[in-house]
């Protein structure tokens, strides 16, 4: 490999002015002639039978031209477990906020009012709450039981060898059990009895939002020669495209999915959620129908992140070796499977190279609304019991945090707790660049000498998904170069895409544009999600890069009279070094594009298919300061190091790591859905979700580790994920740093840390204690 | 070749559905957040200098949001003597029409009155209107001498070797020539003396509109980023780009061209017209604009055929062979230059092997609306005057029409004007099909007693154009077939690609649907002009599918474990005959784009040049019945025979006949854009631009000719023009057969009949001679 030319450099994103300025056409901005605006009608109970509906009042409403209810589905293969499946309440609904039925009028106004109008009769019925309880044995059930259980949702974010499991498939032990694994190494019983350390415990992360400023929203046309258009924002439109032809009984290519721009997404947008209902609507009317959820419906009726209730104990010699884990996780998966126990069971003991281990993750169904991926899915929640753990066990055995996990964590050929060994990953170099962080470096420096602050330490790996991509390179009239892809860029992948072709074609960066199209027009792509996008997608704009440089260097070679092997191309030429043959690609464009043209356009593709994972690792420190008056805690400093394999950009890497960190700070801090005693969402709304501000985050000091992946672009592994991991553990362990006490619940709230350090005996008391009241 | 499974079937159109149900999104139709309306004000004068332009009213006018005149546009390498790039009147208004000023309004309403505030001082200056008055010594200018003329347009439509012409240079000769022509073969002079039989006439077809249902119409959206994005009609999207990036001074990557639905082209939506004006005012408000001529505004400023005076004369032995030719052309093209003489200087004298030729094509400019390209541009006109021409060798001569022809029409290896060989054509044979006709066959029979009845004669032959092609073939998730293309569909030359794909893969043709994608993201393609869509197009969708076949066939090997060379593809099932090893396209999209799936998604991509011509010809009858009381002419009949190599599409083919057949019919009998003695059109509405109707065409026997061309798709060669040549000439041809009078002016309306057989005293008096009044 001759210098890298533009991989590698910090490049700002391509579609970044018109995002900052405010010009991005959203979904929600769309108009089309005739177009319809939809409201549904939901379920105001966590879980009931539906007696009878009567819309007639609805559809004589001036204004309203259709309303749908279950019974207007088409008929079609739809597998009723399935969250993307339920389209509208088919008799029983399993959570509050459940879609019954959906009106489209000629306003938003009128299709509001006309809700109102629609009679239906409920039947209340017992709602399962508590996942605990819910697996126990007479525990109502949240539904009907279920046959079989899909798993292409998770399937999107991570892929894993799930056959060395004990019990993949006894996830019907209970109804209300959606999806167990278990794994087993060694004899965990023996594992412990080699420990000189102990330790355990219970550890509890919140239901949290993805938090995506953009809601979900669509706008559909089904036109007269049956032709279903669909613009969504979306992180996998052919993925969409695939479940919205099962979903509704229509032939993939008489749909069309227009993937818009993604004004957030995090794993929320990858399965259709609105979109089935909003076709529907198009097929009824006839006419295009937009349908935008409000912030609230938003909160309440999307895909959340799963509470994950761990239980789990790690023993350690008191040299300092890892010797055994034994952990269950129970995620509240909600109303729908989510599959979450099919990364993060494995996950959750992967990192350490213990001997005997026994890991067992349960997707548990309660009556609330149903859990989706959440970047990482599940990882957040795992990896804030197993990493205090293991911080415990520092803190009893007095290793320092960094040096014990450099000593134990697994390596190329280490095992995972599938049996599997690990590739080629560089946890053990994020550990080393971790403690060269100016963070760590100056941890003990600069102590305030007021509140009291700590610094807490976690680690994570993910092992990301795999999916196929294919990519078409092709040239314009004026000798610049398109590359056009059928992935939707939720990351600023698209600006990496065109710096690979730049940098295979010999181009500078000006001269690329990368473009998504639509499902259509686009080379077929996978998923953005699991992280994969750049890692499998990156490669097949590689491949037709060179697909389009064949072509290019063939031109050349003829209108050159020169050996193919002894050309150039650089800055958009082609010579031959040492003489003054050379050529222009805008004159190539010419030669290949007009009329009575010498030679084909150039036109390159690639399909490409990776069959080995790259996974991503972290290591992050987190410096917190503690107000023991309120219980309010600031996160002070933050360094993540992250092993990319090689960063396309820089800037856009560096950009993946403070977004996924101040993420899991949320998670660690304030963000949450709560829900009262009935199963109803008590704060569907930001004013009482509390996401972080700027002002709550401070600089993070962003690593980035470069151990190449065999396989990916130039290198690249995986990189969206893994920095979502760790934060939350880190800022438990900072805490406990700083306090001296354990942190078992998340997010760590300024109520939760007061009732702790009051129990503790450590809180300062108020003159005025305004702040009890809510205690 | 095996059988052809699809290839070669009559199939309809495959987007016919939604146009004939009203369903189709047309330009006009389209809204856009925030889009504007725009209105254009025109020069009242065909000539006239621009002293003075005051919009300050306009832009105060409420809701008046951009005005732009000629001062607005940006710095760019604009070429004032090409139509395209005069957006708007840089001082000098060259037509009656032509945009001196615009405005973008928040309703259409707001933009028409704002017209009205815009303050122009006007200087008029002499029209030339007269194309023979024109190019005497003397005459008046049409504007301001021109530097250099640019041909691209012409060039769309046909590709022709000129280097042979004596004059191809020497428009400079006056400057109201634009383009002069000139072949020269043998010694004219002396071929005529071999003569027995010379006859000779001046030949007035006059200009003619395309009259497409859809007026031209296109939204631009020039975004903050500095995106421009257009939705035209088009014929040539990538060609419309490449303009616009010139004329705007945007770079290409910068400008998205998407071709919406063509209401009917003919040549008149191939180079821009009305998009540089509509993306000024959106560069200038920053909001989407909307422009959408008025019939009015159409039928007066766009570009139809130029009036073409051809004085032309030849000779023939008594026995039938033609000795010499010797023709001028003169196209009136109003305003601008066309090129119009560069394909129908040639091809006015290609059919028959003169040894001894002598023509001249010369374009004139005049204070018209400019004339640009309708379909085989040129050649109704000069064809009305060889053709009546042979015809009256024959009168004279005593020769059958056809067999004079056969025995004179050129084939494989006969010279061209230029002095190139024809490549194999079917001329010949299309003259035999046209003798086996049922309209030739029963010529003699149910001659009408009462009104006379003529049936006449005439062939033509169209080189057609080159440009390369390229285009993608891909899997869908369920095993269907994706073509992707850039050129636009303007005669249902997407069916076409289907059916191509369809036979190459061994799939059934509902499994396949091309689309048109933008220029952002379809691979290149040329001009849907010159009828090259399908030759060269064609050739790159079939190599595009072959490269897809190739993909699928490496998987079905691996996955049936078979050699590639034993394995046969049926409705789309790929298989080893004589055994049980089989594999669906469906599973392979299965195995292919799948999470963790095991090959590369199957995307194949064709780029293509043909560099040799498959020039298409046509042989015609026309049987008319004339009214010697009015003067109106009745076409009873027609039978049309043309050789296009391989009909992909029977019944596309059939309707490329007829369209082509009608339009020369309306430019025979009424079609006919009047201009008044100031140069001012007189009949701007279809209600006095007389169209055709259904009642006024008769059955058209269709006559497919297949003589394969050596490198077209499947033998295909060009179909889309040569149809329009001949009916205008075998009109006048069948008045000689009923009459005995020559017509040397097209259109033959009633009037010119009548006058004709007046002057003949072969007319019928009307007791009230209502009609005189217009004579």
């Amino acid at each position: 490999m001759t210098e890298l030319k533009v991989v590698g450099k910090p490049l700002p994103r391509i579609e970044g002015p018109e995002k900052v300025t405010g010009q991005t056409v959203y979904a929600a901005d769309m108009q089309l002639p005739g177009m319809l605006h939809a409201k549904v009608l939901r379920c105001p109970y966590p879980h009931a039978l539906i007696k009878r509906i009567d819309t007639s009042k609805a559809k004589a409403y001036p204004g309203v031209v259709a309303v749908v209810t279950a019974e207007d589905l088409p008929p079609a293969d739809r597998d009723p477990s399935v969250r993307p499946h339920a389209v509208l309440v088919e008799g029983e609904a399993i959570f509050e906020g459940q879609a019954v039925a959906a009106v489209a009028a000629e306003t938003a106004y009128i299709a509001e009012e006309a809700l109102d109008l629609i009679e239906v009769e409920y039947e209340e019925l017992p709602a399962v709450l508590d996942p605990e309880e819910a697996i126990k044995p007479g525990s109502p059930f949240t539904r009907r039981p279920l046959e079989e259980i899909d798993l292409s949702e998770i399937e999107g974010h991570v892929t894993v060898d799930i056959s060395a499991a004990d019990d993949a498939e006894a996830h019907r032990r209970s109804p209300n059990i959606s999806n167990r694994l278990h794994f087993v190494r060694g004899n965990v019983e023996k594992g412990f009895e080699e420990a000189d350390i102990i330790v355990e415990g219970r550890f509890d992360s919140k239901m949290a939002h993805q938090a995506y400023l953009e809601p979900q929203a669509c706008v559909a046309h089904y036109d007269a020669t049956g032709k279903l258009t669909i613009w969504t924002p979306t992180q996998g439109q052919f993925h969409q495209r695939n479940d919205i032809a099962r979903i509704l009984g229509l032939p993939h290519e008489k749909i069309n999915l227009v993937g818009t721009e993604v004004g957030g997404g995090f794993g929320a947008k990858v399965a259709p959620l609105i979109q089935p209902l909003t076709a529907l609507l198009s097929m009824k009317s006839g006419r295009p129908v937009k349908l935008v959820l409000t912030r609230r419906e938003d909160l309440m009726n999307s895909v959340p992140a799963p509470r994950g209730i761990v239980q789990a104990k790690i023993g350690a010699t008191k040299d300092g070796r890892l010797t055994a884990f034994k952990g269950r996780v129970i995620f509240d998966s909600g109303a729908f499977p989510a599959g979450t126990p099919v990364g993060a069971t494995m996950m959750m003991a992967a990192c350490y190279k213990f001997d005997h281990l026994d890991v067992e993750g349960i997707e548990v169904l309660t009556n609330k609304c149903g859990a989706g991926a959440y970047r990482a899915p599940g990882m957040p929640e795992v990896t804030f019991a197993i990493e205090q753990l293991v911080d415990e066990v520092c803190r009893q055995g007095g290793f320092d945090p960094i040096e014990l996990r450099k000593k134990n964590v697994c390596r190329e050929g280490d095992l995972m707790p599938n049996g599997r060994p690990w590739p080629k990953i560089g946890l053990y170099e994020c550990l080393e660049a971790l403690e060269q962080s100016e963070l760590w470096q100056t941890r003990h420096q600069a102590k305030n000498g007021g509140k009291p602050r700590g610094i807490g330490v976690a680690i994570g790996a993910w092992p990301g998904g795999m999916q196929p991509a294919s990519a078409m390179v092709k040239m314009n009239e004026n000798g610049t170069i398109k590359v056009v892809v059928g992935s939707n860029d939720i990351s600023g992948v698209n600006t990496s895409f065109n710096m690979i072709a730049a940098e295979e074609l010999g181009v500078p960066m000006h001269m690329v544009t990368t473009i998504t199209a639509d499902t259509d027009t686009a080379p077929y792509a996978g998923l953005a999600a699991g992280s994969k996008t750049l890692y499998s997608g990156g490669k097949a704009v590689q491949a037709a890069a060179q697909d389009a440089r064949r072509q290019i260097i063939a031109i050349a070679s003829r209108e050159l009279d020169a050996n193919p092997e002894d050309l150039v191309i650089e800055d958009g030429v082609v010579f031959v070094p040492g003489t003054d043959k050379s050529i222009s690609f805008q004159r190539i464009a010419g030669l290949t594009m007009g009329f009575g043209s010498r030679y084909a356009p150039v036109v390159g593709r690639g399909g490409e298919v990776i069959r080995n994972q790259a996974p991503g690792t972290t290591a992050q420190a987190v410096e917190v300061e503690v107000d023991p008056e309120t219980g309010n805690v600031t996160v002070t400093r933050v360094a993540a190091a992250q092993d990319v394999g090689k960063a396309i950009n820089r800037l856009s890497i560096i950009g993946q790591l403070e977004g996924g960190v101040t993420q899991c700070l949320g998670m660690g801090l304030t963000e949450e859905m709560i829900f009262d005693e009935r199963g109803r969402m008590r704060n569907p709304v930001f004013l009482d979700y509390r996401l972080l501000t700027a002002l709550d985050v401070p600089r993070i000091e962003a690593i980035i580790v470069e151990v190449p992946s065999p396989e990916g672009p130039f290198g690249a592994r995986i990189a969206g994920e893994p920095s979502i991991i760790a934060a939350s553990a880190a800022i438990a362990n900072a805490l406990r740093d700083a306090t001296g006490l354990r942190f078992y619940e998340a997010p760590m709230t300024p109520e939760r840390v007061l009732r702790r350090l009051r129990e503790a005996g450590k809180a300062v008391r108020q003159p005025v204690a305004l702040g009890e009241a809510a205690l």
